[in-house]
């Protein structure tokens, strides 16, 4: 087992990023295909509870015992951007959450330090690749370092991993049910509740924000839709030009609706080539029954690829959690893993 | 545009041979994607249409063109097993169709030779890997070559190309719907046709084989079952030890009774871990109205992963043609061609 650790400034340690550490310690042997993955954190921030600095490297599981022992980190020596300038570290892991009114920042500025560093920058926060998608892919490039954002999208579901799979095909088309919150609470509709009560047990079950507006007025199904269209159709656009609708204004009557006539209510992102540009869309849409959109219930999600040389692909995750999320980072340190370990052979 | 072309012994110019050198030649232009891709072939086997043996390299558009005008090659000059041992050149293209009495030959043998003399292998056959896969995957990675069979199992879409998207985890269980005439043909029985004026259909259609058992008993079904199971489980098992039950005795009564419980019939197949072996099974099963099988209809299908780590992930693919299986062998002759793009920059 000769894996060398990735150092790692590790910012944003809350349920994911508790998650991944849990996942890559105390819970490692559930997960043999982890074998090759050591991650070895120079810093770690969080949000609201401190942070911990250590240039030498620290043991990841000791700095989580040390987190929940003590509810938090000491008050942070150094600011996130000076740690990401100062220190020796192979790769960002940035786990913080979508800001869509400051435009994708902080996490935005940190992804570019990174890479402008030349260290890998991997994330689940939308906001980079909603934002500066194709600013952020050319730095990486110049770099010859890696910008990876697996978990962005359907958590550890492989959707960016598709591009290179589906070699050869350009992709036309994407239409997708990809924010979870909205999803439950259409669910939650059908079965009579107020969007209201869906919201508290979605709020209850730990996958919906605080705030649930970014979810039900289609903020985070923008930002998704916005990095999907600059990933796959090379589009350069960001979440407020996408042409959005979301779920608040929907109500029982709507879903009864659709019911009657064999249909489903669902948040339904779509981007596509069109006159030479790439439009994309968030909006409510009634769903044939029979339509693997309508079989899309609870967390789950979906997402349609049109090609130039295929019928549709789908890819699909059912029943998401945490440890989903976690495992979409976990795919991208494995590939700047195994990218580190191609160019030690290389040389 | 660097492209070297790929020197290949094709093997079988049917429906798909023939598609395939369409889109790499007059159709070309369709395929922005293909641009790095340029097949040259030495040798050209039909199955009854003769053969072409040019040991320098042809036009891959003027065989295409030839064996229009001519309705055929001439007589074989000489094996394939010969041109594999004899000829040189960079890849084996097998696209003969299965052959369950025979197991998997005379594919197996090919790919084996093909993989012996240090070449890689491309198979949209589904013999060598559901007969053979251990031997044949050991043996391609002790000569440093690949063996590829992206489009045997769901034509081009990514099915074989996950396993490196899923990186860290480990699967668990398998599920899908994966054979297209069968599926085609429930859903005619559900519409109140006969099995025979379906499977005369799908054989109008161009899908169904001439002998229509191979499907209908499930077959192709276990066939796909074993390469999966052989790759994804580490199960070293062939399409004889797949427990299997086709739809030849289905009939109208089995699915108006699945209809009438909101049920669908589907033939699924299925792989899994249970105490320390993996079991495998192809039958009919009654699936719930909402769930994603049930939305697989006509000539689509359906594979469900279950890992150690997420949810399950899933893999679907609508309304497939010829272009969909060629595209499969193009994935895979992308990889060869990027690995050789690799060894080259490596030295």
């Amino acid at each position: 087992m000769s894996k060398k650790p990735l150092r790692a400034v590790l910012v944003g340690f809350g349920n994911v990023g508790r998650k991944l550490a849990a996942m890559l310690t105390e819970e490692r042997d559930r997960y043999p295909g982890l074998a090759e993955l050591a991650l070895r954190p120079v810093a770690i921030f969080t949000g609201r509870h401190g942070a911990i600095v250590n240039p030498a490297g620290m043991d990841l599981g000791d700095a989580l015992r040390w987190y929940k022992e003590g509810g938090g980190f000491p008050a942070a020596p150094m600011t996130v951007m000076d740690a990401l300038r100062l220190l020796d570290y192979d790769v960002l892991v940035e786990l913080s959450p979508l800001d869509i009114a400051q435009r994708g920042e902080p996490a935005l500025s940190r992804v570019r330090a990174a890479l402008e560093q030349g260290r890998h920058a991997v994330t689940a926060n939308k906001g980079p690749a909603a934002f500066a998608y194709r600013e952020l892919a050319e730095l990486a490039r110049r770099k010859g370092v890696r910008f990876l954002f697996e978990s962005a999208v359907m958590d550890g579901a492989p959707v960016f991993a598709l591009r290179s799979a589906l070699s050869g095909c350009r992709v036309k088309a994407l239409a997708g049910i990809l924010n979870t919150t909205t999803n439950f609470v259409i669910s939650r509709l059908e079965r009579g509740e107020s969007i209201e009560a869906a919201v508290r047990t979605a709020q209850r079950l730990g996958f919906a924000e605080a705030d649930p507006s970014l979810d039900l007025e289609g903020w985070d199904a923008a930002a998704k839709t916005a990095i999907l269209a600059n990933f796959f159709l090379q589009a350069d656009i960001d979440p407020l030009r996408v042409e959005r609708r979301g779920i608040a204004g929907l109500g029982a009557a709507d879903v009864a609706r659709a019911a009657a006539a064999g249909r489903r209510l669902k948040l339904v992102c779509r981007a596509w080539r069109e006159n030479g540009a790439v439009r994309a869309t968030v909006a409510p849409e009634e769903v044939d029954g029979g339509h693997h959109f309508a079989a899309v219930n609870g967390k789950g999600a979906a997402l349609r690829i049109e090609t130039d040389m295929m019928g549709p692909i789908w890819i699909m995750q059912e029943d998401p959690g945490l440890a989903d999320t976690a495992a979409g980072v976990i795919q991208d340190l494995l590939a700047v893993a195994a990218g580190r370990q191609g160019e030690k052979n290389g040389k």
